[in-house]
Parts: structure tokens; C-alpha cells; sequence
């Protein structure tokens, strides 16, 4: 059998998912399989991180997440007494209570896959099953055209699917391997696995706990004389608990690997126990999922081969599962990648936009190592106590925290310069930083005083979004800037027209959001010129909702000057790409040109 | 063909889709029939008021009904000046911002079944659709008992069915006729209307405007000279607009009937547009839905017969459509009736609690008649000008929205005192009124510091909830009277044992949540008596949580005495049904022996 697609993605995990979910939302034909016959029923990675929360919300899928998951509100820190049992030594909110979403959520991957399936299927996509990739070429004389079908995939239908044996060739204009940490598509593609080579044991037990312990629904770090323990909150009255190991507890010396039979459920909860000395912990249902696994801190030295075959997720990089980062990890690069794609099969940019994916997505998996790193060699140390001086201290801990906040919930997350970031006016909005997330904020809607976030305006429709700051627009001094600044857009050279073929309307390609300052009196939203307005909902205003408890003070939050008038332009991932004043619209030209193609 | 249900609702408008999908969701089997062939698609009623926003989210529908509509923030008021222009005249909030829901929600009502429909479809309910009753009899001698199939009615197939003409037999416990205002039902029981018999005319119509009406979005009401208009808007860019016709537009004075070839849309904005003067008003597209039609001002002399078949929505009262207040009353009859009903299919109460829907809804909806009169009069009436000073003024409009905001937006509905209202105690939490909803209000929970507004706990499961408001549990002396409460609530005659059968947990029958004060320090959860946390999600702390921006204060708002125990019973509406200070909780066991059943 042969399929002509436009992206293969191989592995239906978090990253797979995401990126098949993106792309087939954009009207991407897209083929997505997996060599496991089912999908995550249990456990795995369960941590989703506010900037995600974001994220999904962006593809309309953050509510029902909320609704099936553990929220998460307070991290809570346990040491050890003089009389060695823990105590509680400090409670602090866990995520950055400026985020939209202040709050972890826990939620098993299982469940949180058939989120994405079933926007997928939305979608009329489903994943192919049993099925694995046993060939991959490329036709080097068509890796110029982006339209080519330029990589062959050939898979094989497993022994757990109805023809097996049965192999199909694909011909796809771009393959995303998202097939794990231990990635085919990678191993096949000859790139390497960078840095340390140690292996560090870990493991993790999912149970409904029967205990006197207080904090058992917080996410509590837990420093005792008898090793540490992380608590996370689960749904359906569950927990996970990562319990540290010692490496004789699993590990075969003469073979140095894991041999998990040496480990049971039981001996878990048991190792555990000790560490919450004097609390008691048990459980009288079954154990609903348990690993003991060592993993590398490790990132790909490449995630792309000429920009048509990328890696994504725990492809790229591996680390420890404690901070809760990798399966943000994994949807976050394939929502920075799979916009770029929708842009290239659209013949709206170049190739060579591709390449700001591995600039941007490896230099975080660095960071990410580095932080991992940090914060799990505090975690599996000892604790500081009278007789052990030079152990960690609640104070080391919370300090940590405190520096990785923004690291860690993503919504510090910083992309560097590039064609995609440029930060050469940031001073005309010096708290939007160009390279980070647009900040959530309320805005009143002109035409029915509704108060929405911005957030809600940047969904990931993969257009870019032109935030149009023009000040009060009740004032005619004003008003005779924005139709200067409104005969400028409106010219063929202008980004908002160059790109667009005969007949194509601005709004296909670009959503233009109009944000005034606060009038005396109502927002005359008709004044505005018509390339500012394309549909009534499209005009904001800095104020406060008739509840008074939203909005308001915008302008002087993200630095903006309310006489001038200032562009921001908002990646199609709702990151900040570039500002500038109405006076320099050229460089917005300028910013566009560098990576988008006049069509032909 | 023969079945038995223990529920046959006739109509599957919304009031009979609210009243299916309530009791499907509580286990009940259900068969509910519509003569019509298919659902509604366009127009129709479209006004979902806050309570009822509250009530849908009772039953796990608010979030998509907010999703999908328009969102009403904002009633404008326009009247004449003096050269007969219209121009603003205020401006308020539409809904009372104290609402945990303080908007009104626009949503046409085929996309209102269709989240009802799904919600059935989820417990396994369809509509059997072309079919109607043509005979109906109950047997007196099963009258008395409550699990008697009493009731049998003949549907016939009708013709745009597929087996036209057929008739099945229904053997039903209970019947509910909610076929609208020419009710079949009632008419066959011999029930009449009261009311007013004359019959006012209203014309509706649904479009996308092309206007330079500045509040074309939000809910406005116009006085011109040339008539009234209001303005509601709509989904998918459309508004509604009532224009007011006279008599001689439509009616063919020869028969007094509506004959609806006398209007067209075209004639409607025309006659629109007249009263926007001198604002423009046409449309590019195709009108969606428009209607003219008589209605009077009428309500049923009887809700049900024997307490076996009921009527609900427009088959007991008849209004004007202005005040958006139909489907409310429909939908808010069945939220009503079902838990009732629940409760006499599960042999927890006798056959007379079945008495108190009558009571409760007839009584609102004459309520609702008087509301209707005087806010359709004052609507209708010619607006006050220099040389019309007789007319309705603008601070005659505000007055009545103010005096009627309660009502109309249903969080002021107030049920009278009966079997199941009973205010004996109402001193000992003085704000919260028995017999009026439940206050929405936000606390922390114990366990994990997430911030819930008692409205999520008191979900519409059938259930009633017993708040137990317990003070500081960190206080010792507290903590005494807390433990003295508990072993009064642990005796088998105490209504939280009474009426269980063997082996039966309290949480089958009665939601038990427990609500501290503020304490220095942790909430000791552990502390409190078993009886008192069945749940580890069942304690709430009245404090603020950690965005600092929800919860606190609560016991101040309420009225309630934080030095003594005070038991709020809400019931499975959500409605106030008793209060009582923890030493006379004899009290609270008397209002449930008023109507419950020991069971045998």
C-alpha cells in the first residue's frame, strides 16, 4: 500500500498527539501511527504546567482537562526534626499566582491522550496502530521543494495488528518522529544522545492512600533521615508518590541494570513508610501503577535532518521525571513546530523557517537539563540536621524554587533573537518581552462590554496576531495618527497585504486586534478605519468589566505610552515576535519578510 | 407493542428535554416522546436568565452553554429627544453582578437541545420522535401506590414516522406533559388557563446585522415614536430584534387571527428600522428565523392530577416572550419536579411531596404573569416626549428593572413556606433565606487549598446537602460541642440514619459537608469526627485561597455565629430548605419526617 500525506508522524504519545492535533486543526492531511496496539491506559507522565494549561487552552482543550484533573495549588516542604521525624517547614502557592492558570494539574497520560484523540477525531484523524517504521529514505533532488513528497517511510504492520507482516510505504512532505526516548527515527537518522552518561534510578507508585498524613493532596517534598519522597496529588482520590531508591534495592550488580522483579508494590509503599516517619501510610485498594526505571540527562545533539524529519519530545531529551516537565516538554515542542509546518504547506514561508525549530526547542531542552539537574541532586540529598551539617536545608530548597518559578511553570520560557525574535524596539513595551509569552490580561470587549483575556484572542489558528495599541480613540489627535498608521497597512507593500494572493482576505492569514485605552465616555469603535475593525468583536479596551473585579491598566502594565501608537506582534504559538511603533512599520515589513514568501 | 417506564415525558422541548435528562441522570427509566419529526433548528426561545445558568451547571451544562453563546453584560436604554431621534438615554449591567453567572446568556434553542440531547444520549435516552398521545387513563385503584405502573397512555405513530399509524402502549408510574402551550396533556385532563384572555401580538426576528447602531450588541431597548424595539444579541453574529407591530399589520379583522402572509422580513425591518432612526439597519444575508404570533397571559388552574401526571413549561403558562423568561420557567419547572420525583421512585419519600410542585411552581408562574404584564406594558407603551407627557419614561424602565432584577434573573425566586420550606431557624443564618437558592460563595478546601464555590458541591444528584457550619476546629471548646454534635447525628433516629436501609451509606442519601471558619494555623481536618468529613473533599475552610482574590468572610455574609454550630439544609435543587442551630437538630429531623418514608 502506498499513502501520500503531508506530514508522517511517528508515536502517539504526548508529542505525537500534539503535533497531529495542531496540524490536522489547521487542515494538514496528516498520518499518525504507533507501534503499541493501544493507547497509555495508566500512570506514565502526569504533570501539566500552567504555560501548558495555556497552551492547550489555546487549541480549545484546557476546560475539560481542568475538569477531569487534580488541581494542584500548594507545594509543601517536610524536614526532619531533632527527634528525626519530618515536620512541615514551609507551604507555598505552586505555580506563579500571575498565570492565567495558577495552578499544577495531575492528570494520569492515559487520559490526557484521549483529550488530543478526540480532537483529533474532530478532526477526522485517528492514530494507526501496530504499526512501525522499518525504512526511512529521502529524495535528495526534491529536499529543495517544499511542496515534494520527499521522504519515504516504510512500515510494517506488528504482530498485534490484523495483517501482520503487512508493510506500506509513505510518502510524506515531512515526518515528525515522536516515538520516545528511545527513538527509531532518531537511532536511524544516526543523531546523538549528548551529555552525561550516568543513569539515575527512579520510581513511582499511583495509589489511593489510607493515612494520617496532612498534606497527602499537596505536592509535598518530603527530606527525611530515611530518604526522600515526593507527593503528588492525582485524580479519583489517587496519588503518586516518587520514592527514592537506593541502587541495590533493584539494580543487578553484575549487569548494572534494573531487574524489576528485585521491586514490588509493596516494598514501595514499605520504602515509603519509612520516609514518612511519623506518619503511616497504607493502602486497601490495588496499586493502579508502578516503574523503578534509570534515565540519562540527555538531549539530542540534532532535532532535525534538512528540515524534513524532526524529533520531538522525549526523542530530543530525557531527564528525571520529578519536576514535572516532560510531557510539557514534548507538547511544547510540537506546538513550536507544528505552526512552522501549517506555514511551509501553505506556501506562506520558506524552508528555512524550520530551522528556528531545533534553535529554539534545543537551547530549552539544555536549560531544561540544567534544571533538572539542580533541582533533582536537592532532592535525592540528604538532609541538613544537626549532626549532618552539610546537607540541604529548607532554605536551599525554597530557594531553588524560587530562582526555576518561571522555568519550571513555563511561563518565564524565553526564546532567543532569531528571525522569528526581535527585540529591536522592545522599549515601546518594555514588560512585553519579545521571545516570551504574550501576559495574560483582561480587556473589556468594545461592542458588548464582555471582559476577555488576550489569551482568549491568541488561539493557535496558526496566523500571527497583530495587537494594534492606538490609544484613546475618543480624541481626534489621536485619531488622526491611527488613519496615518491605517493608509500605511493599507498599502500593497504593507506585511498585512504583500503576502496575500489575489482575492485572499487579511484575516486568513493575520488576526488584527484592536486595543484602545480607556475613554471618557463609550469607545467610538466606528471611527476606527476598517483594517483596524475586520468584525465587531476585534476592538478592546483597557478597562475595568462592569463586574470592576477585571481589566484595567494594561497600557501601564505592559509599558506601553497610550499617545503613541504600538504594534505587537504575537507568534501563532502566542509568543511575543517582535513590537514596534507605528512610526516603523517598515521593520514589521522587515520582521515578516525574513522568513515569509510572496506567493507565486 | 407495550412498555413500562417509570416516567413518560410527552414533548421533548426544554422543558421535557430538563426534566429527561435529570431523571436519566439519576437512574430513572425514562421514555420521552415528540410529535414533532425532528428537534428545533432556528430561533424559537433563546434567553437562559442566571439562575437558570446555575441550575444547567447543577447538572455538569453550564460550560458549554457558555461556550457556544452570546454573552449579555450590558442593557442599554435608548428614548426619543426632541428633534425624534432616538439616542441613550443609561446603560447597567444586565444581571445582577452578585450572580456567580452575572450575565445573561443568548443561545438559540435548537443548540439548547442539542446539549440536552447529548447529555441524555450519555445515559443511554433518545427522543422518540413523531409520535403523539391519543388517549390516557389511570387505574384509581394503584393510585396509592407509588410503585404502581398507574398511568397508561396510547402514542400513535404519526405519519412522518416509519410505521405510520401504529399505536404502542405506555404503562407508566408518572406522566409529565410538556407539549408546549396548546398542551394536548392538559387539554385532555380538562385543566383550564386563567388569565386574561385577550391576546397580544409579537413579531421576532433573527439576522445578521449591517448597522451603525452602536449597541447593536448589547441587550437595548429602544422607545422611538415610531415604535418599540429590542434588541438581544445573538451566536454566530446574529441579533434578535422584537418590533413592535400594531394590530393591523397582521391580524385579519374579519377572523381576529394572526394570518402570516400579511408580514414579511423585509416589512419587519422595515418597520426595524423606522425605529432606530436615525441609525440605519439592513442585512446582507439571509434572514434566519422570524415569527408573528398571539399570545395571552394565562396560567393552569391545576399543575397535575392525582400526583401522577403533571404538566410543565408552556403547557401551564403562557406570556410574552420580552422579558426572557420561557424556557427559564420551563426549565426551572422540570429542575423542580424531577428531584421529587427521584425521591418517590426511590421509596425515600411518600407520594405527597409530589403536592409541593404545584405549590411552588404555580405560585411563580402567577408571579411570573404579573412581572410579564407590567414589563410588556411598559415595553408597548408610547415613550414620554415634550408633547407626550403621559408617555413611559426612561426612570419608569429603570425603576421596574431595578424592583423586578431579583426576579428576572431568578436568583431572587423565593418558594413559600410548606413541607419541605421551613424557616423556623432562619435567625441563626439570617442571609441565607429558606426557601430562596442556595448563595454562591468560594472556600478553600482543607485537604489541598483549591478555592470551590459551594455551587459545585451542590450538585442536582437527587441528593439533599446537609452544611454544617462548625466554626474554628482548632478551638478546643469547639471542638467539644463538635463531638457532642456528631454523636447526636450517629443515633439511628437521627435523619442521617432514619431512613437507610441495611448496609446503606449515608452518602447514598444525604451530601454531608463540613464548613470551618478561618483558624490560626492548619485546619486540623483529622480532628473532626467521621461523620463530619466522609470525604477528604468534604471540608471547607472559610478563607480566602492563595490568589488572594476569592473566598473569605462567609459565616459575616451569612449571618452565621462562628462560636455556635449551625446546620443548613440545602436541597437537591439547590433551594434552602431548613436551618437549624446544631441543638435542635430534632427540628431538622422532624422537616424530613414531614415527607420522607422509613423505608420497609
Amino acid at each position: 500500500m502506498e499513502h501520500f500525506v503531508d506530514v508522517l508522524i511517528i508515536g502517539a504519545g504526548p508529542a505525537g498527539l500534539m503535533c497531529a492535533t495542531a496540524l490536522a486543526s489547521a487542515g494538514v492531511s496528516v498520518k499518525i501511527v504507533d507501534k503499541r496496539p493501544t493507547r497509555v491506559l495508566t500512570g506514565q507522565a502526569d504533570g501539566i504546567q500552567p504555560r501548558t494549561t495555556e497552551v492547550l487552552q489555546s487549541y480549545g482543550l484546557a476546560e475539560r482537562l481542568i475538569r477531569e484533573a487534580a488541581l494542584v495549588h500548594v507545594g509543601v516542604f517536610y524536614n526532619p526534626n531533632e527527634k528525626g521525624e519530618i515536620e512541615c517547614t514551609g507551604r507555598q502557592a505552586d505555580a506563579p499566582q500571575s498565570s492565567r492558570y495558577p495552578f499544577k494539574i495531575s492528570l494520569n497520560q492515559g487520559s490526557i491522550e484521549v483529550i488530543f484523540l478526540d480532537a483529533m477525531k474532530s478532526h477526522g484523524l485517528t492514530v494507526d496502530r501496530s504499526m512501525a517504521p522499518t525504512a526511512i529514505t529521502f529524495d535528495e533532488a526534491k529536499l529543495s521543494d517544499p511542496s515534494a513528497h520527499a521522504v519515504k517511510v516504510t512500515l510494517e504492520h506488528l504482530a498485534t495488528s490484523d495483517s501482520p507482516g503487512r508493510r506500506d510505504e509513505v510518502h510524506a512532505k515531512f515526518v515528525v518522529g515522536a516515538d520516545g526516548a528511545h527513538s527509531w527515527v532518531r537511532k536511524n537518522l544516526g543523531i546523538t544522545m549528548d551529555g552525561d552518561q550516568t543513569e539515575h534510578l527512579w520510581s513511582a507508585i499511583d495509589l489511593v492512600p489510607d493515612t494520617n498524613f496532612p498534606d497527602i493532596r499537596n505536592r509535598t517534598n518530603i527530606h527525611s533521615v530515611n530518604g526522600s519522597l515526593m507527593v503528588i496529588p492525582r485524580e479519583n482520590d489517587m496519588v503518586r508518590l516518587y520514592v527514592q531508591l537506593s541502587d541495590r534495592d533493584v539494580i543487578n550488580p553484575a549487569t548494572g541494570r534494573v531487574e524489576r522483579d528485585r521491586m514490588t508494590p509493596e516494598k514501595l509503599i514499605h520504602v515509603a513508610q519509612k520516609s514518612l516517619y511519623p506518619y503511616t501510610l497504607k493502602t486497601t485498594q490495588e496499586v493502579d501503577w508502578w516503574t523503578v526505571y534509570l534515565i540519562g540527562q540527555r538531549v539530542a545533539s540534532k532535532f532535525s535532518t534538512h528540515e524534513r524529519i524532526f524529533i520531538a519530545g522525549d526523542a530530543c531529551h530525557t531527564h528525571s521525571p520529578k519536576a514535572g516537565q516532560g510531557m510539557n516538554a514534548s507538547i511544547n515542542d510540537s506546538h513550536n513546530l507544528a505552526w512552522k509546518l501549517v506555514h511551509v504547506l501553505r506556501g506562506w514561508a520558506g524552508l528555512s523557517l524550520l530551522k528556528s525549530y531545533e534553535l529554539e526547542r534545543r537551547k530549552f531542552a539544555q536549560e531544561l537539563i540544567e534544571f533538572d539537574k539542580k533541582h533533582s541532586t536537592l532532592f535525592s540529598a540528604k538532609p541538613k540536621t544537626k549532626t549532618f551539617q552539610n546537607g540541604v536545608s529548607h532554605e536551599d530548597i525554597v530557594k531553588s524554587a524560587e530562582k526555576f518559578a518561571g522555568f519550571a511553570s513555563g511561563i518565564g520560557i524565553q526564546y532567543q533573537e532569531s528571525v522569528l525574535v526581535n527585540a529591536k524596539h522592545q522599549s515601546c513595551a518594555q514588560n512585553l518581552i519579545v521571545g516570551q509569552r504574550m501576559l495574560p490580561q483582561v480587556f473589556i470587549r468594545a461592542a458588548d462590554y464582555g471582559p476577555y483575556d488576550i489569551h482568549d484572542y491568541l488561539v493557535a489558528d496558526a496566523r500571527f496576531k497583530v495587537l494594534v495599541f492606538v490609544g484613546d480613540v475618543n480624541e481626534s489627535a489621536q485619531l488622526v495618527k491611527i488613519q496615518a498608521l491605517a493608509e500605511v497597512l493599507h498599502k500593497p507593500t504593507s506585511f498585512l497585504n504583500k503576502y496575500l494572493q489575489d482575492g485572499q482576505e487579511i484575516e486568513s492569514m493575520f488576526g488584527v486586534i484592536t486595543i484602545t485605552a480607556k475613554s471618557q465616555g463609550l469607545v467610538d469603535m466606528l471611527s476606527l478605519p476598517a483594517v483596524l475593525r475586520p468584525h465587531w468583536s476585534k476592538v478592546l479596551v483597557d478597562d475595568i468589566g462592569m463586574t470592576k473585579s477585571q481589566g484595567g491598566h494594561a497600557y501601564e502594565r505592559f509599558g506601553i505610552d497610550e499617545k503613541e501608537l504600538t504594534l505587537v506582534i504575537v507568534r501563532p504559538d502566542g509568543y511575543v515576535g517582535t513590537i514596534a511603533p507605528a512610526s516603523h512599520v517598515e521593520d514589521v515589513n522587515d520582521y515578516f519578510a525574513s522568513f515569509m514568501v510572496v506567493s507565486s
